[in-house]
């Protein structure tokens, strides 16, 4: 954000592949299916993925469909240097709330979406009900889908039934268990965000996500596949939790 | 679920097939659609299709939409022996709640979903005035698309008309007549829902589909096109039901 | 519906061609999209083209979104006779019905959706308040889209401003106009229908469509794209009407 | 709309063209798209491209999912007479309220839509409490998507934190500022939108849309993307306002 514009690097050999697991080819894949979701309307959310020591993240204000492998942000992980730097474009302000995913937890993807649903969840606790200690919270159980949602602990990289250290059990929660996400407040810029997601992500080590009030959702996996679901499984839930409320159903009996 | 993993057999001569109505492909065309529809979020449902004597099941845990022809297990029917076992992957836990429908009713084919709409009506069903003997039940009348659900009996295949023994009618549901699904109890793991499932099966001689509470529908059907449609008519019909329940029309006026 | 079966005569020359306006290809077309509007969920609904002295109809009790070319039914439409009558199928039950469209109205294609917004518009109007004379009816005003639907007459083939006979003007419903579109009674059988839908067009001469209580729409009109739009401007009309009663909007100020 | 029909000029060379962006192509592939959001059902809603001094106008009247760049009108822009007159088609009766945003304000796209959502929103601010002045308005703050949205200016072409004449600043709106889009009186036909639309242009130098009430929705931007984008940000604050409207939130705390 330096009134000096760093140089750009267009480096197309570290996006240009065949393989459609490619980070620059799945994150361009990803983008079209969650445009269709309603996830990244008008140039809203975002995405990365950590493969290796590059971290591949989508630039800031386009169109999240339309997005090519050679718009993609490069940065290298260990240094936080950008290897590749698109000049068309602009870096995402999500990068440094994708990069706190990656470093407090070793995950290995990050979305974050605009969904209504993720928004409105963030609304109805607004009414003040659904605290948890000093941090609001969005709070459900016994709801089958919970049981897409890891149990948390580094990245969701354990097997079932392992116990993490400080004893929490490893795996995904159960149909019995309460799913807690923690919401933040909103901030006028979104890289102001990085200071409280990483306190959340502190203070809920068993959280997989983080609702932003009325912005959306940071939720991430040890891989795509388990950010993806996740988000998914998430977001099921949070529509499911407003027509709840709509007709008067109580999210904890 | 036994401690000792059994061994895997890779047996591709089973899945292989340039025929898309082959169950290995027809699997996977129908977790692309069911995918669409909102039924299998995450790596929630699922879907079997038997085959002669061998049973086709997706595995558990996976990106349904993403499934690939050789992902999908294969089981001997008569020995409940897997003849295929991809390494990969673990067998899905919805296996002995396919079977029954395939065991018990003659059924050809069983999908599970996690359809929001399914699991609003339980939730609805709760309130405790849609009792029916000792069983919650889903219960609605005089909506044209009960018209495509059948009547019940071993399978569904028998034509129209004719009587099945105990003097119940073959063929589907009238306008006239009261479509009634039972709901049955969840439990923390999936296949623990096997004897209830069962249960309800027997206790519900006409019904094609059985309900689970904060969780989704097993619905069968002597063929891929019966269960289809018929999972198709009832998720119609659950999303119906809602939006009568919320202007508070009455399901059975 | 005789119990001997009619011979089956597989004409193909009458449904094959490679041009995608050919009636045996569109309706194939049309039936796809309509199943992604869920206008045609499990086996419901249907459309027929009348092609010069040809009648093309969807057959019954089949997954619209998979119908092939072959599987259509051809009738003579003068004698009523089967001109091509595939022996895997069931003609459709809807099919007197799109005839009362086609020779009281010079209609050219009649399309009939199992929408719900359609079935709900008729089960908010069950509460007895939208009533036109002796007929239950839904009515609207003031809403842009209903410019979209026909001010009536023999299949709207009439240019705007001309007068009809009656001194009806001719062309499409203006802003300020009142939409109304009859509701029939819904019977056990859709072949039952006709009568009332018949009278339905005698009664309502401006009318373009007829809802069906608790069951859905039928709308015709001059040709395919004429039938086609007025099916989603009406459906259109609905959800808005459902949406705004659910908010206690009124539709007539 | 004179007596005597203009002559059609069929200058092909205009629309023909290989590539996507060409504004011809671009607005059969943004058609296609409009349409599967339900912004352009029936043949409600368009969308012009102005392109050096040719404008580019979909017809009237016709199926915007099905246009092909053949069916494009072509207006000149410093004369306003037609470069390009399909014979098939009638102009589109938006052509008037395009143009007032290309003159008005310097835009490059501008696009009409019906959507529900802008429908809905009108239908509740006409309960009055949402005036600002003399006009009604729309009006909501502290949600993301804001964002998404220009302050205005002369087709929102000022990089972020220019200052406008008058004192405004360029740039987007922020999470802290109120997003207001002026609502003005449907009229009975299209074209006499115009004194209305162009009198709302001026009043309200900071919109970059204009509301109809019980209509629909216009929409500029400096470009495509800029137009599209903006349209997709203000569709989900319109669906997000009257889900919130349904759950009691307030737009404006």
């Amino acid at each position: 954000m330096a009134d000096s514009k760093p140089p750009a690097y267009d480096e197309d050999s570290l996006v240009v592949s065949d393989d459609p697991h490619h980070p620059a080819n799945h994150i361009c894949t990803l983008c079209r299916n969650f445009y269709n979701f309603g996830w990244v309307t008008g140039t809203g959310g975002g995405v990365s993925i950590k493969h290796g020591d590059h971290v591949y993240i989508a630039p800031s204000g386009v169109q999240k469909e339309l997005m090519k492998p050679t718009d993609m942000f490069v940065m290298d992980y260990k240094s936080g240097e950008y290897l590749r730097r698109p000049e068309a474009h602009k870096p995402s302000a999500c990068t440094p709330l994708f990069m706190a995913a990656f470093t407090k937890r070793g995950a290995g993807c990050c979305i974050h979406t605009h969904s209504q649903w993720a928004v409105l969840v963030t609304l109805i606790c607004e009414s003040g009900m659904q605290y948890h200690g000093n941090t609001k919270v969005f709070a459900i159980k016994e709801i089958e889908q919970i049981k897409g949602i890891s149990r948390g602990g580094y990245g969701n990289t354990n097997p079932k039934d392992e116990i993490l250290e400080g004893g929490r059990k490893a795996g995904n929660l159960g149909y019995f268990d309460t799913l807690r996400i923690p919401i933040i407040e909103n901030t006028a810029h979104e890289e102001d965000l990085r200071e409280s997601l990483e306190k959340a992500i502190e203070e809920w080590p068993e959280t997989t996500a983080v609702l932003v009030r009325r912005h959306g959702l940071y939720v991430w996996g040890k891989d795509v596949a388990q950010a993806k679901t996740q988000c998914e499984s998430l977001d099921y839930l949070f529509q499911l939790a407003v027509e709840m409320h709509k007709m008067g159903l109580s999210w904890l009996n």
